[in-house]
């Protein structure tokens, strides 16, 4: 069944000389499937048949689209356990996460189908003509969203469904009418190839053009660097480290033609608790938080790897306390070697920094790959001058900083990197008095928790999964919910268009019937010639 | 009156000794006024007051940036004369050109205070919670756009007034809520001067905060890249050559922190002429186009730069036709010494190259600073061959480009840089056989024109001005219209956040009664708790 090929389009292809083969992190040893990297020659093609696709691909219908869509999900979901296995086995994350996160799939591919079917999303906006103007004449000019062409999406490590190969980018993308190349994550090529396979046989059922989708293996970075170098390649969605991202990033702003890059990356996700939780709620604050820091074994772009809070008993109790409760926990497997690897340097060098104490370092003895929880201390000062200490340690760990005052709390929050989240802890009325606080973090995240973990990102339209750089290189956009299709379309006008020539979103006797906005008035109304 | 100064916030000031002076292209001689270019020191006390600013700036209502919007429209009005003498004496531009961009500045100024005053434009999305929901309860979240920080604008060399000081960049910050530091453009800073005075004087009026807007003076780069480079800044809006933009772009993209630049910049707007038209109304089209191409001196950046057909007797007419016309047309004045010496260079070296044709080159003496316009012809194979020739020359000219046939047409146009228009000219249904033309056409632009002439941009809600690169850095957004606020913000979002300290955009009563997405529904509606 598996090829360990590339899918170029529609066709598997492998004549490259280069492979790898994916980890089992928690039988500690390597799957069986060979895959072969693309090739120069390979990454050509994809792209040339992305470009000749966005020809026809970009006057697709809406409903077309939608069926594409969907059938993918229904095709992802045909897989069954094959998929469920694989997912399993080239990441150590358990079979109810593997379900969860195809549920998840699953429904961002429907939603954004449901989107694209009802048709608004366009922004269709009509202005009249009015040939009697004085001084002047205006002409008829209609304006709606169209794909910005073809789009590279590179999978992310810790979502081998949801952030990956027919994940939130790419679900977007061709909801867009933008065709996908994916450079799969090396870490789960396997369930990239089952994935590609049936956004393949979604692509043929439904009849969209050769090309509309490639999935390109790759262990290195050379591939996904020729990608975005490509000149037919028009923008970048990626999910991943700050120092990969930002590398794409520099790549693409330096081409002729510099395109957009949507790279979400790094991001520690401040909480902020306050006095009065501290004294009321110490216990169950302390219990919520080490559930947060350990879930998914603190693979997690929103996992709470700051928590702030001003000196006081209360936050000496809590320190107490969260040492108890995530002691508590059972260490449990990280998605590969290099990845258990790296939070371990990453540990030892927050831990290793002046003034950092250790408040919780999980001793005994874990299975190969399984990550030790951990919890620090430092003081304020010393967190403000180190930047160091603001690096992302990616597992399950979390550090705190004891500020001598609120003043400090608010010059903290407001010289920290971007972020994607901030949390405020706080009981009853008490945040009113903390305004100054709650503003600086505001500016510098692009989603704020009341009483929560910033763990759990709700798919919803309403969701903001992005925020101020480094969380994401772009805070216009977001790479959660209906809205992040956004990313790959750019507006476009029609002047005096003759009408039967119009896409169907402006024609005048609105055909698709949306909304639409006519001399400023929202309606489903027809218009006149 | 006039200070030569530069606006840090509200106070003149002049610590610099550099110095320059604005020039008459009329009456080829300096201008008065001593303008002092702005320090190291000033721009850090700008952009520092900005910073601070937008503590408050971004928490003011819509209803009083409103306010400050159309208080700013009418301190403009109340400059009269002196602005408009001013306008004319930096610019060489005539009187009613002068006035009809005030019009259009004031026009901008009012359609964004009306827009934030309404205050629909923040998208408000809520998603309600659902406590009960299995397997996980479900949080309540909110969204909004909010401005993005402190934004430098660099006003444009051809439009003094609608894109500069106060023009469209400048208004659509403002109103999103975002303060901005002018970097003056040095061609006409006793225009920004005066503007900016009324800018301050409105600030004052509606007690805004000191910072909201602060205007630089310099005649060279230096003060802008410090202003791009400044981690304190986290946008930036240009309009100007593609090496000015560029440069920009390129600067902010290394910054620590990369920020998003909007740059508006060159375009030579293909002009597609089907034969049919070519036939039927030969004399006619070549008299509007003689018309569109030294308008405003072709200081437009809409201006027709290439025009595209096939080789037919109905082109060899046309080509004779306008000729003719365009010799008919009285040369102007344009911007400035250094605009016309760059005319002068760049049409000479697009005559000097290989199969080159002069068709009209307005010989007759004319004053000094004066364009003498001119119309060249080249054949399809040359101009795909020579990149020299799609260079855009600022000014009266224009280019035909004779195509062998349909298929070279196609293929001229697919290959085209990225331009802000294209426009097709077409007799009766000729258009729908040429759909394979019309495709790449669209491709390659961000407005597409029938039977139109490109220069005239309307300011209206389905206008896109913008387009791939290098019309623009960024094609998702356009820089004309109200749309063109969202260069400025991002979205965020609230979880769980206690209504009372929610805006009032979110608040469950609708306080503004805006409308919002609630669930998925679009309504005015209140929320429950």
């Amino acid at each position: 069944m598996m090829t360990g090929k590339n899918y170029i389009g529609n066709q598997l292809s492998a004549k490259g000389n280069k492979t790898f083969k994916t980890f089992n992190p928690e039988l500690n040893q390597e799957n069986k499937t060979v895959f072969t990297e693309a090739t120069k020659e390979e990454i050509n093609e994809a792209v040339n048949l992305a470009s000749e696709a966005f020809k026809q691909f970009r006057e697709i219908s809406g409903q077309k689209k939608a069926a594409f869509l969907n059938t993918i999900a229904d095709e992802i979901l045909a897989l069954d356990h094959l998929l469920i296995n694989m997912y399993c086995s080239e990441t150590g994350l358990p079979e109810g996460r593997a379900k969860g996160e195809r549920g998840r799939t699953i429904g961002q591919l429907r939603s954004f189908a449901n989107l694209v079917a009802e048709g608004c999303w366009v922004e269709a906006t009509i202005d009249t003509a009015q040939p009697n103007r004085e001084p002047l004449p205006k002409s008829d000019i209609r304006k709606m969203l169209i794909p910005i062409g073809p789009v590279v999406v590179f999978g992310a490590s810790n979502f081998p469904l949801a952030y990956s190969t027919a994940g939130g980018d790419t679900a977007a993308a061709l909801a867009a009418g933008c065709p996908v190349i994916v450079k799969s994550h090396p870490m789960h090529a396997g369930t990239g190839e089952l994935v590609s396979s049936a956004i393949v046989k979604a692509a043929q059922k439904i009849g969209m053009p050769k090309g509309v989708f490639s999935n390109l293996n790759s262990s290195g970075i050379d591939v996904g660097q020729q990608l975005v170098a490509h000149p037919k390649i028009k923008a970048v969605g990626f999910t991943g480290s700050i120092k990969g991202g930002r590398a794409l990033y520099d790549l693409a702003a330096k081409r002729e033609e510099p395109i957009p890059v949507f790279a979400e990356m790094g991001s520690i996700n401040p909480v902020v608790i306050l006095p009065k939780a501290l004294e009321n709620r110490n216990q169950e604050i302390a219990k919520t938080y080490a559930g947060s820091i350990t879930l998914g074994t603190g693979q997690f772009c929103t996992n709470p790897g700051l928590l702030l809070a001003i000196k006081s008993d209360g936050l000496t109790n809590f320190i107490k306390n969260l040492y108890e409760e995530i002691s508590k926990i059972i260490p449990s497997c990280m998605l590969h070697p290099n990845i258990k690897k790296g939070y371990e340097i990453n540990k030892e060098k927050v831990i290793s920094q002046n003034n950092v104490s250790v408040v919780a370092n999980f001793s005994s003895e874990v299975q190969n790959n399984y990550a030790q929880q951990a919890v620090v201390t430092v003081d304020g000062k010393s967190f403000l001058e180190n930047p160091d200490l603001h690096l992302e340690v990616f597992g399950p760990f979390s550090m705190i900083v004891e500020c001598e005052n609120e003043v400090e709390l608010e010059v903290i929050i407001s010289k920290l990197e971007g972020q994607l989240t901030g949390t405020v802890i706080s009981d009853n009325h008490e945040i009113s008095k903390y305004s100054k606080v709650i503003s600086a973090l505001q500016n510098r995240v692009g989603r704020i928790i009341f009483n929560g973990v910033p763990t759990g990102v709700e798919v919803c339209e309403s969701m903001v999964h992005g925020g101020p750089y480094p969380a994401s290189t772009d805070s216009r956009f977001s790479a959660v919910g209906i809205t992040s299709i956004k990313r790959w379309v750019r507006p476009f006008s029609y002047q005096d268009w003759p009408n039967e020539l119009l896409p169907e979103a402006l024609q005048n006797d609105n055909p698709l019937d949306i909304f639409r906005i006519i001399d400023g008035i929202r309606s489903k109304e027809v218009t006149n010639e």
